[in-house]
């Protein structure tokens, strides 16, 4: 799955920036065995799920408590070395690239549950835990936490990246769903963002500054989180389209009668195809919903009522129930899976991603031309949707050996990124930018919003070490 | 209503900046009789809803467009003046006052929809437009704009304050509903700050950076926000209990199981009979609360039994139902106008209004000792809450010609914010920092938070000339 042969860009020596020796000399001094420069080890810390490639980070850190991540940032301060924070390495966008150099921060240790907050429906947990941790954390308090954005991400790099997934068209994305965080500051400073309280006019919402700030700004080194209680009831269905039209008209519908789904994607026919070679199923091979409700019984039956009566008028067929815990995960575990089993689907392939999303009444008119132009293009793809929110991914399966293929993939993604956003919708829906991104963002954002971006990153990062080269030039 | 005799804090002369006669003539030149140094309309937009005075400011322009707003701007930071935002007055906490001069920009005439994607369930208002306008222009769409602070203050005075209400137990805050925004930036520069996708992860969140800045990092101009179908079946219910312990209990029994309430206000024994006086009703003397339940008639009758059981629990008595229209504003009115009528139950009052909130599970702790502490201390008071979401007002009824009692009051308030804060809440739930609460602040977040937002502010505003003197020293 790792750094492809031939990277996309591969940054000049120009890019990177001098790691003193005296530097690496306090910082193994300061954290002994938990610092290490082994090549395989930076290596593993200098890439992630994106096509891009970089030369690693000149040395690992792996932060047991705050107060080493203040302390490496505050001698990388001191030596104007630039550092990147690491959950799991789950990025799609090269966020843990080191272009400039520096070194990476490894939070996967910091993996405590700190203060379960049950009556208050919040946890507060350290950076380094991942959302599947946290949920293992609280299952006993009948409460959980919605966020899925597929991979096993930390909570801190799911904050980092304002990500969101799956059941973010019913429970929000981190944007909402994150109240309060502690940040290491690109000084070395630990502050706080927030308070437990549900809401907050106390200043300016540096929450929400930090979330989708992908490094930037600070390390994220607690999150206080929102939780949720267990629905009383949960239903999984699947549904067959005659066609991707129907499915997304089906959604868009949905969606404007208020009906409080719980998930609703959409995976096209030949992405089907792949998923149940790949997880062993049998799903109909057509456009695809796959959807959740959530709430007390009656509710469910409601909803999931007035869902199968929307379906039928756009021809929706096979209309099936996944009432067991096991079934659901199964067919949920299979929709999680669907990028491994696109990849595996064209061996040594990599996939590039898109991200887009668009208003819900849009979704029809991206969604299909963008197909088209794809279908003509000749490089194979997977298409899933978090249809919901009007945010889909496209997949182009490129040869990273073939510069064409890459080129080709390029173009497509250029041509969809111009149509959402002609349609009044974004690049990133909750991938980031990163590194792949920044054309897009300028576009999208204009020069002044990106003006406002930088003025903000200088002042609070001035010698520009906090994930430099990610978001926006500086 | 408006300003007292005797202000709180009258700012020295040293607070205020010089605004050159050259300033004035350019922006005389420019708005004509759209610019205006009448004193009367200078003390109109001098004050608010506060109990605090400072001398007028120098001109008001009542901006057209957003060209106006920029124009107005752009003069004002070639000459280094201060601008302030206003809309219709309705703040709490000074942010409407020249406490270092300079001019107001009154957005009242920017009051027209500039998009309504009924579809895509958002709309596009200028800044100066009412929350009572947008309701009336999308009402017959079959949706609309939850947010309710009381006051029918402007889109761009409810994302300056970051404000809530009484519906935000349910629909969330500004911070939840503004999709993009456009600013006026402190250059005189127009910026949009998102799109209409509903979930982005394209760069800094600047939207959510303004929304409750108060003005002190631009002007706001446009708002997209989120709309909502209108529930097909609402009802409202009145409550009484014993005491304001078994009302809160059964509040936070509500939020804990996951009913999603629309509405739970909380009233006290006193205030309820000021809103009798006041509002000409027959509720029973007793602390009440005030609830509203939106969904499917099914959904709403599911969740009114439960909270009827969960009441009944903490003997809560006369559950009486509302499920006219009519019946529901006459209570919703009442509810609003607690204010007004705790103002007029001690004439010539002026009431300090606390905007406390805490995690829900601390709301009893804090509201029981608050109170006692009231009650032992002489000072009428009002006291109304957004219990659901762990906000609550006293409102401090003072003479503003006795000092004794505006100490009494102030002093009443820092024992409040202390105890909210140690029980990590906020000094402020809804109604901003504005003047009052600066000291409340620089505790609750700590100087490394403020100080970030403290450079935030010098990157984007390096003349300080945006509402100066509001929520930090500069």
């Amino acid at each position: 799955m790792h750094a492809p042969s031939t990277p996309t860009k591969a940054p000049t020596l120009a890019d990177q920036r001098s790691v003193p020796a005296a530097f690496l000399d306090a910082l193994k001094s300061r954290f002994g065995a938990n610092c290490s420069t082994a090549l395989v080890v930076r290596e593993q810390h200098g890439r992630d799920e994106s096509p891009l490639a970089a030369p690693p980070p000149a040395a690992v850190v792996f932060a047991e408590c705050t107060a080493d991540v203040a302390d490496a940032v505050q001698l990388a301060s001191e030596h104007g070395v630039p550092v990147i924070p690491f959950g799991v390495g789950s990025s799609l966008e090269g966020h843990l690239l080191a272009v400039q150099g520096g070194i990476s921060i490894d939070l996967g240790r910091m993996n405590n549950v700190l203060r379960v907050n049950a009556e208050d429906l919040t946890v507060t947990v350290q950076a380094g835990m991942t959302r599947k941790q946290v949920n293992e954390a609280v299952k006993d308090t009948g409460l959980f936490f919605p966020i899925d954005p597929g991979a096993d991400a930390t909570l801190g790099g799911m904050c980092a990246t304002r990500a969101s997934g799956t059941n973010a068209v019913r429970y929000g994305t981190m944007r909402e769903n994150v109240l309060a965080l502690e940040v290491v500051t690109a000084s070395g400073e630990v502050i706080r963002t927030g308070t437990r309280a549900k809401k907050s006019s106390a200043g300016y919402d540096l929450t929400r500054l930090m979330v989708g700030s992908e490094g930037t700004l600070g390390v994220i080194t607690e999150v206080t989180i929102k939780l949720y209680p267990l629905p009383e009831a949960i239903s999984a269905a699947v549904c067959s389209f005659p066609s991707i039209e129907a499915a997304v008209r089906t959604t868009i519908q949905i969606i404007q009668m208020g009906i409080p789904i719980a998930r609703v994607e959409l995976i096209d026919a030949h992405t089907v195809r792949m998923v149940n070679k790949h997880s062993h199923l049998t799903l109909r091979e057509q456009p695809l919903l796959l959807m959740e409700f959530h709430g007390s019984p009656s509710g469910v039956k409601e909803q999931a009522q007035t869902v199968q009566e929307i379906a039928r008028e756009f021809d929706g067929q096979a209309f099936e129930w996944a009432t067991t815990p096991e079934e659901r995960t199964r067919l949920w575990t299979a929709r999680h899976n669907a990028y491994f089993a696109a990849i595996q689907s064209k061996p040594g392939c990599r996939a590039i991603s898109t991200d887009t999303c668009v208003p819900i009444s849009r979704l029809a008119d991206c969604l299909l031309d963008s197909i088209a132009e794809a279908d003509a293009s000749g490089i194979p793809y997977f298409l899933v949707g978090h249809v919901g929110d009007g945010n889909f991914h496209f997949g182009y399966l490129i040869d990273p050996n073939i510069a064409q293929e890459r080129e080709i993939a390029e173009h497509l993604n250029q041509q969809l990124v111009a149509r959402a956003l002609s349609l009044e919708g974004t690049c990133s829906g909750e991938h980031g930018v990163g590194l792949h991104k920044q054309d897009f963002l300028v576009t999208e954002a204009g020069a002044g919003a990106i003006n406002m971006m930088r003025a903000i990153k200088h002042a609070l990062d001035p010698q520009n070490i906090m994930n430099p080269g990610k978001i926006f030039k500086y």
